[in-house]
């Protein structure tokens, strides 16, 4: 494996849209769920989407609201490990009131995911503001 | 979504080899890496492989030895959402020393990933006992 330059990963990262969101419980467990994301600059965007996946939902909402310090991995895996790469970002998390930042994340995630325009989120935004990422790939067959 | 039974759950588990580990560090932040693991009964094996990841590695490592509770994630992503599913192992962790536990862990992954065979791992064994475990899959197309 060899590093990815950060300005590379970032652009990987806002290329993706699909990705696994570590929290921490406020019992001090990790936590970590698929979620769907959009990027805008250097910041991630994710709604809470309908039940019945809810508990789940609101289970990441509560360990954000106690602990904002969240990871996110995204992972193109290829049984040619020759191809694989990944992507984590860093971030803190903010769940947004209604309002213009709110709006925009909506419009963002149905851009992206043609899924949201025939069912937008019904729940809060939740954007994470990235500190820092990183990247590998695979550097040679293994 | 709709809840995978726990028994079905734990199949798709040990049929898979590939997914994300998360940890927390030492301050309270949640790490999480994509992994190669194998499972027996209830225990998930992973061993750090070779450099140059060793770093990745041994951030996971000392996160585990700080905090064993540890989130295990595996997730089958499909364009077509009615076919998506996804399954979360809670458990703790234990870094293996040489012996028995360890040497079966390799062979067991050994079988799993062809790659192994020609690379075997390097590092330490980590075993994760699985506390619980759950799953989610589409129950229509969204």
């Amino acid at each position: 494996m060899m590093a990815i330059p950060p300005e590379e990963a970032l652009t990987l990262l806002a290329g993706s849209s699909v990705g696994v969101l570590a929290t921490v419980r406020p019992d001090g467990s990790p936590h970590a769920v698929p979620f769907v994301f959009a990027v805008s600059g250097r910041t991630l965007y994710w709604a809470v989407d309908r039940k019945p996946k809810r508990t789940e939902a609101l289970q990441r909402l509560s360990n954000i609201r106690a602990n904002p310090r969240v990871e996110v991995l995204v992972h193109r895996y290829e049984e040619d490990w020759s191809r694989l790469w990944w992507v984590r970002g860093t971030g803190t998390a903010r769940v947004l009131e209604p309002g213009d930042e709110a709006r925009d994340a909506l419009n963002l995630l149905a851009q992206r995911r043609p899924q949201y325009r025939a069912a937008p989120p019904a729940g809060p935004v939740v954007a994470i503001d990235l500190l820092r990422w990183s990247g590998w790939r695979a550097s040679e067959p293994v």
